[in-house]
């Protein structure tokens, strides 16, 4: 069986996964110390689905740093099926929940009017920016997963 | 080797074509016959890539309808990668288009002000609908390529 590198179980992997939670936690703190997240819906959004994708991604981080400690990747098709499915959904929502708000951040800024501090809408571009390099890191973890299902 | 049902050159394939063509072309217009889509980063971005899923999509309905006459599905592993690569990029767009869209147009509706003219704000809706169905179907016709491409 081949060993696809940056699939379930393996070093790459590992360190997917660590900077998933990493831009993940970071994309959350940003937005939700902002006092006014809660008016617009893309924000509650966002916070939704990160508080989905932290706990997701830190317990696989846990796992593939068990794998490559004990030295044996997991290689089972029903594990690898439930992981890369679960990526590929929560790689979806979070790419929606980061183009809503950098929508959102874009329109705000644009409008005349209070609707955007500037010290607000700085965290909330961060948080977008946060929210999208994490997007790309669980895309490439349900790639690489989805690549060895067919071989198992 | 397997015959993948909704993969390139079957008749679910040519189904799925049509369909994201229609959806497409409806979102567009929804879109474009208002005035006022040009004020808007999302809706630009939304025409920018229905221009570019419209020909695709009505391109690869022709191949897909001439292999179904034809009785010869097409079945080179460099056609399908191209395809399948395309599919995926363009669905991703798609998806971004269309949520940032959504997103868009609810935050016109939500904020006070002359913003969202109701009979606008209808159209737009629509659009952002007909792009997400769009959407559906081009991850579809992704997926489908996406399985069939390892087996070849």
């Amino acid at each position: 069986m081949e060993q696809v590198p940056g699939s379930l179980g393996t070093s790459a992997s590992f360190s997917l996964r660590l900077g998933q939670t990493v831009f993940s936690t970071a994309s959350l703190l940003f937005m939700s110390l902002g006092v006014q997240f809660y008016s617009y819906t893309s924000f509650c959004y966002l916070v939704t689905v990160m508080g989905l994708v932290i706990p997701w991604s830190f317990t696989l981080a846990l796992v593939d740093g068990y794998s490559v400690l004990v030295g044996c990747p997991l290689r089972q098709r029903g594990i690898l099926v439930i992981v890369a499915t679960g990526d590929w959904v929560l790689s979806l929502l979070l790419l929606a929940a980061a183009c809503s708000t950098a929508s959102a951040i874009d329109l705000l800024a644009t409008l005349d009017g209070p609707y955007c501090p500037s010290k607000f809408c700085n965290r909330y571009q961060l948080s977008a920016v946060m929210a999208f390099l994490s997007w790309f890191l669980i895309a490439a973890s349900s790639l690489f997963n989805l690549w060895l299902l067919p071989s198992l």
